[in-house]
């Protein structure tokens, strides 16, 4: 049963936490944390080689209304990403300059909406990055509540108030909070061993041989010919 | 009932009233104008940073042919923005660094496009912008007659000839004729309103507060929680 | 009935109709082999500008398993692009900064995928360049088989071994490997005319005129009037 | 520049002109009038077999926000359509069987909605027919002002107020108020020129003789061959 | 971080709860929740009229891969719904007619998955409902674990374990397990106000009247004019 | 380099084999060829529980042109079935009654077509099968040749005239003509052991015993807990 609420405090995880997880990216981040977290692949940049990670302060709007973006703003600490779910799919522009000033204003690193956003050469020359589904100039209205730091899902993704997103180029994962430590972990050993991989790989080993894949192969019933006429 | 007409004679609104709309923007416009006359968010601009306006010269076309654009340049006067609308949901590159050539030695601005565009890169390079609903390599016969400069359903919004087009990044809205300079007046008053707005929010004030919207949000029945575990 | 299969040898066309046809560009050879080969305008390049061409070494994966990728690069000669069909519609990232390096340690040129691609910022930097129907973070296993050059259906598009794969900013078009010279032949006549009609376009001479449409409009039966109110 | 207003009065076809256009279909109706008029394929009816034409009392809804139809209903004659666009795209469920018994009380007789319908069951057995673009039971709003009997861009076609509304298992078209006696002249001929064509076909007639194309098919330069090997 | 676990034990609603929210219907008791616990509209029934309720058994799928619905049979109650959410866009036919025999035999009622399902026919004339997005005869594998009895995203809407699902043609809609009695009650108090309402506009009451909205359209600024030729 | 050309002679698989094939059904055949050939799932009947299987007649047509339906109806043998590839996306209704009545004169057993078709109504009430991706009243033109009997790419899948097309409920598949009869054998022995475990499931045997599939989970490392709150 839906009830409009603002929930003040929220707990954040640590702030290193957070900016070491910014630094490893989605990808290797989704992997640390056995393939799960990821935003749908429709959530794009509005400008390339944009990277964060924050808090999430989440926000259940109603379609083509950003009364309640207004109110999450206020319940931000500086760090935090606020992220937007909306109750039915919707491509308006929901966020546009002010807000982004007012954002930046307070510290607010980025924006994560499943709807549309404008102003976005605005939002690029500021800096201030964002990934949406769409850009669209359409404005919005402020008359339907919805609620603030509450569960929502984001483009087809459960995100709890706190936990931590990241966001780049490759689109948007979410951490669960209690959680970061231990992903921040297991990105780590993942970046250190993909550096190895990568020297090998650049001297011309092959995956094949490096990941010893040729006998799994085999077993799985790969054949080699040397022409398509041997079929 | 179709008839396969070119209209030779449009009136256009004033250029000085055109170039002003300009740059107001598309997110501005349509605002002042009542939230209307914004194309769909999935008409796209092929480069970034592009923002221009026009008055349209509209074309009516069959799905992969792009005859009538022929039609349709000589008929334009220097200032002017082709939009397309196709008889059909359709993909192909209608339109590509041959037409942009000849656009740009007949002064025309821009082109809009509810269909596919090609050559991107060299349209790039000449700096002639377009908003399209795809990219696409695929070219159009000239076999089947459409119309220039009746009424089109372009990206689902209406276009009138010589209606004023204003496009940028954040996608494409159509101001009637008629109605140009009294939409750049309320323009204008939203954008002197705006830097006001944008001044007082970056110095922290709270859009809730500057929009005097707490009386409002609790009278509508927005519940604050210090904590989740309130609820 | 599916078999997997590796195929070692495929032949290929001669390397300097490669590069002259990459030099053409992708609308160029698409109309000259009589607008056949194009694969979906939904797979767009990962960074702008990019323009290669190369033959095709085929995948047929499984959704979400690059498994096959593995075995192909092995497979593959200086000058070579994979191309990646799936057997069911899928997003997932199948190729990442590892598999990039890889490629460009043995000379691979690009990868077209029918599918997702990730570290698309690292790809960038490192200049390989990659056309994809989504960028998604989400990693693939490597479980089940599939094959590697077998013809395969890559965005609508069929592609045997060895064809040639063109590619830029316009889209990917495939020229059957036998046919390459004589698509070559009259993608450079379609070219040295296009420089011309674009002098003449440049000096203002009309399309209609130019390419004589005047009487065959007329015959079909295009009406001029003044104004719409002739209608 | 938007305004809110409810047109009271608007002209409409001659009724037996309505019910002989709907007894042609909507196929034959679109080719009769030149190939124009047809909204866009997504737009499905909700039950088979449903067959209907009327007046279009038109409506522009802000998505999600059904108040305008209850304007629209008493404004409604015996014999009219309803037809809805919105200014963005919404599949919310503007319209239900409380709505659906208000307008068979008042004789109308179908809603045209470029958005989506609820209690789809119940509709069905009180066959009111509905074509619409989604089934969603997201109930509206009444919050925000559109517009009655203006003219509307529905699924991607302009429809005045007025128009008739021809729809059935193929789709929905519009003709213009004063064109709709000339079209259902040329549909009439259209039609009894299919019955015949329809008994030759049944006697195995071949299309090609029938409609005499085998010298356009050779002058266009299809060539015949007995077998692939050929060539 | 990924658990591949599942819970054997869930909470359920009280079976007279679930079977009297049934009988409401989706459109009715999405209202009476306030609005919310829609899955999106893309879940459609494989046949239509099908109606039922019952208490989530969740599945997080991988795509293509059904291994864990064998799972979660075995931890089904008579009178549960499958619930499948995947870890990525899918449209695989990952349950057809041996795994609904199976479910029929353990008295489970139906399924709604956020992916494909194959055998509709036989599902149809077994009378099995089922709520998906696609058909697909395209079969799944089983490699890859996910879990069972955890809260799940199927179709943008978060399900909990033991939540109540309620399905008919308008979709598909989740009540939260503890409020499902208030909801009800709800329900209720809608469906007898909603019979007294059908009746008043059966008689020809109009909208504007019973709702009483005309003084707030007027207040809204909603201007009535005879003709368009006022405006 | 595309040809216009027509092929007269295809060679077809045995009628029986043929026939049995469509009694299997298209998961099963999926299935039993190793789960390839199958279109994609936007392919759909345009009524229920048709079923077919016949050797495929090519047509690779232009979009919205059917010039190349009628070469290819002269082509076809009785129990053959029309197959559609277009050279770009189109929804177009390239098919309707007309072309339907001398379909079945000539034996022609079902279309199956990567584009739109219409007049549902009368196919329906004719009994002539169809599945394609979309409905739409939108006639085509006969102004550019394409080809018949070449092998065409139809949504997603290569066909080679002559291969066996079997559709129903569950969407189309594609058997090599070469491998009909192996295939057939394979989906064989799939049924009968496919009726076997029907029976088992039937009597409550659980899917993880049948299948044996417990080792196998708890090798994967899937974990068994009583309640939620045991994670």
């Amino acid at each position: 049963m839906f009830k409009p609420v603002a929930v003040r405090r929220i707990e954040r995880a640590d702030s290193s936490t957070i900016g070491a997880l910014g630094e490893m990216g989605v990808a290797t981040v989704h992997e640390a944390q056995g393939r799960v977290g990821l935003l749908k692949p429709y959530m794009r940049p509005i400008y390339p080689r944009a990277r964060v990670a924050g808090s999430a302060v989440t926000i259940l709007a109603q379609p083509g209304d950003n009364w309640m973006v207004h109110v999450a703003i206020e319940l931000c600490e500086p760090g935090d990403v606020l992220v937007v779910g909306c109750t039915a799919d919707n491509t308006d522009g929901m966020f546009g300059d002010l807000l982004a000033t007012s954002c930046q204003a307070h510290g607010i690193r980025a924006l994560v909406i499943d709807a549309g956003v404008r102003d976005v050469a605005d939002l690029t020359e500021m800096g201030f990055p964002v990934w949406s589904r769409a850009i669209s100039a359409k404005g919005t209205v402020k008359e339907t509540l919805g609620a603030v730091n509450v569960p929502v899902v984001c483009a087809g993704q459960l995100v709890n108030p706190g936990d931590v997103v990241v966001a780049d180029d490759d689109g948007v994962v979410v951490v669960e909070r209690p959680r970061a430590a231990a992903v921040l972990d297991k990105a780590r050993a993942r970046t250190s061993n993909e550096a190895n991989k990568r020297e090998r790989l650049a001297n011309k080993e092959k995956g094949l041989d490096m990941y010893d894949m040729r006998g799994r192969l085999e077993q799985a019933g790969l054949v080699y010919v040397d022409s398509i006429d041997d079929l």
